[in-house]
């Protein structure tokens, strides 16, 4: 059985699933003739390439029923690589659904790091911040970079905590690996996306 | 006893113990001649005030080894005003100050929900949003909008209550009526900072 090429394109990205990421400003379609299953939040390439035969795009096949019409595509599919899972997507947001027996509970959407940083720098130039991911949650900060730090990150891993209290914690997107020390048994999982894909196309969902 | 007037000078406001706001721009230092014992993390104001006679600033009598130098003075004083509490200062910025018999345990910085608004709309378009302070934070949201104020408002109140099991919650600021209907037994004090600043000047402290 030949594996599939898979290609998950974002605003800025196309990450293919044999590892290969090109920018979305530098890619070319004829440098592609092999068929390509695709999920696409970017609506621009995604009507490009819903007119190349070789490019599948696989929201044809999604029920978007058992999720909501505005959740990203990309979401949706971390969600059916899972049956009993919070997901967490750590990127430009972080978005953390929780799947129980193959069932999606919901989900909500939680600002990216980087987000957050340019938005204690708007409220004010004393706020700006790089922050520590080194901190302990458990002592409360006596110094304003740390306070900001763990303004960032504790509210968010207390709630993370508080759902998976009988479901494990999937870790995933860009800044997967800043998370996983505050939350115990979260495993990352960087191919999640190809997986739920892979599902798809298999028909297993 | 005379009551003494207070102010509490912030970056848009003076906000006076008598119930009088002016806007930082309206403001004329001729339209007062009696004492003012003032607080002030507007910089610009606190230097042209320094020169006034009547005008006393509080932060000379205040102990900030007790906190931490950068740490602004109005969270300094609101934690003076009390002996046993969460304070939570829900304005631009939202900080959650721990204190336990007279002794400031730390905070943290969390963003005001005006900038979280902000925050997510600069990430995507797609994730403007105006948030719903109706929501039940025991059901995990099933669209983008509930999504996103969900993810502005679990987190930071799954993390309150996990502080406050055994302390009351002091709400101020002009964001607290949000906050209240999720936080069981928390108190709003919007006169906070000025019964720190009574206290300061009663040598209380």
């Amino acid at each position: 059985m030949k594996n599939n090429l898979l290609c998950d394109i974002g605003n800025t990205t196309f990450s293919f699933s044999n590892g290969d990421k090109v920018s979305v400003e530098r890619f070319d379609i004829s440098s592609i003739s092999d068929e390509v299953y695709y999920i696409s939040v970017n609506h621009y390439w995604e009507k490009r390439l819903d007119m190349q035969e070789n490019w599948i795009n696989l929201r044809d096949k999604l029920d978007f029923s058992k999720y909501y019409e505005s959740m990203g595509i990309d979401r949706v599919i971390c969600c059916e690589a899972v049956e009993n899972a919070i997901v967490v997507d750590a990127g430009s947001a972080i978005t953390v659904d929780v799947i129980e027996d193959d069932i999606h509970k919901g989900g909500y959407i939680y600002p990216g790091f980087l987000a957050l940083e340019k938005c204690f720098k708007d409220i004010s130039p004393a706020l700006e911040v790089s922050f520590n991911f080194e901190i302990d949650l458990d002592r409360m900060p006596k110094n304003t970079d740390d306070a900001l730090s763990f303004g960032a990150i504790a509210p968010l891993i207390s709630h993370i905590r508080l759902l998976s209290t009988s479901l494990p914690v999937i870790l995933t997107g860009g800044d997967a690996e800043k998370l996983l020390p505050f939350i115990p048994n979260a495993k990352i999982d960087h191919d999640l996306v190809f997986k739920g894909m892979e599902k798809i196309i298999q028909g297993q969902v």
